[in-house]
């Protein structure tokens, strides 16, 4: 998506540990005309007129997964972070590794909003090593749910999330796939 | 906000310790058109033409304030729950007291998204004790920018904080406010 490509060369930031920080449009403050571009360019990969909600993950994807859903005339959920070890009955739950947190996190989603009878689309705003999405699948398959697409705007491509799942057959997208980021500056992948 | 309250009054639920879970419609799974009529509506409160941003605090908000944000055609900038004690520069910071997790949080923002030319409409989807929107107030003080207005979609009025806000004069709406959730159900103060 050549907008958003754009966006992240003009106003994204490389730094060491080949960290992207894009948190001036995306993720810390958020463009919503983008986000709304960007819902738009996923309608051309996902059926969104065959699906049930939009799921993402606390807390960064939110922004981009509402406009989504409201786009889409979906609901959005949005899986939690567990809040303690002690956690109540009712929920279907993912372990994941947080590489930002450097620990692991579990992902709760009620019961109440997601069932076998969901035609899901995952979207996030960005992806690395792919913890946070391997969760969101996760939590799709104990609901019995039907994985419909996943849509990532931002994907790091050298860390290899977005693969392993290209790899699984799944029906992922992913808007700007970097390959290389640093002093040189960042290198997408080619359109696919 | 009449549909608000309806919402509230049929998908509901007051559980033990006078907790009220909106889960259903505002908070896990949102629906996001009533977020668009609650966006409508609070632009009948705060002159929404002269804002810069609509600013809220991490996770729940966030979804509400990228509607309105989008609505009103200006950036969403979500404050952070920082990840340690081991905070980096650039960086606006407020302690506030979750009784959620029962121990204080520190909110961040980063002084690249917030300065004394903005004008900042404060948007979250709840307030019970009001120490998430005590802490942005505390961000937008210390940028030096101008609060506009603060809009809540469901207060606990029996909680206090929206009226320690309302005390201090503050341009504060919020649209469904519940003076009591019990056994009995849910009773909301008179319309203002």
């Amino acid at each position: 998506m050549q907008e958003l490509k754009e966006r992240i060369r003009r106003e994204g930031k490389v730094l060491p540990g080949n960290i992207i920080k894009v948190d001036g449009f995306l993720n810390h403050r958020v463009d919503t005309k983008l986000m709304a571009d960007i819902a738009d360019e996923f309608a051309k990969f996902f059926d969104v007129s065959n699906i049930t909600m939009v799921l993402t993950a606390e807390a960064s994807g939110i922004a981009l997964a509402t406009i989504c859903a409201e786009k889409y005339k979906v609901p959005m959920v949005f899986a939690k972070k567990a809040k303690s070890d002690n956690i109540e009955g009712g929920l279907y739950q993912s372990e994941i590794y947080s590489y930002t947190y450097k620990k692991k996190v579990t992902q709760i989603l009620s019961k109440e909003w997601m069932t076998a009878g969901d035609r899901v689309l995952i979207v996030d705003d960005f992806m690395a090593n792919g913890e946070a999405v391997r969760g969101l699948c996760d939590l799709v398959s104990q609901a019995g749910a039907q994985l419909m697409g996943i849509g990532i705007a931002v994907e790091k491509g050298f860390q290899g999330g977005g693969d392993r799942l290209r790899n699984q057959g799944l029906n992922y997208h992913a808007l700007a796939v970097i390959e290389q980021a640093d002093g040189n500056g960042i290198v997408f992948r080619e359109d696919t």
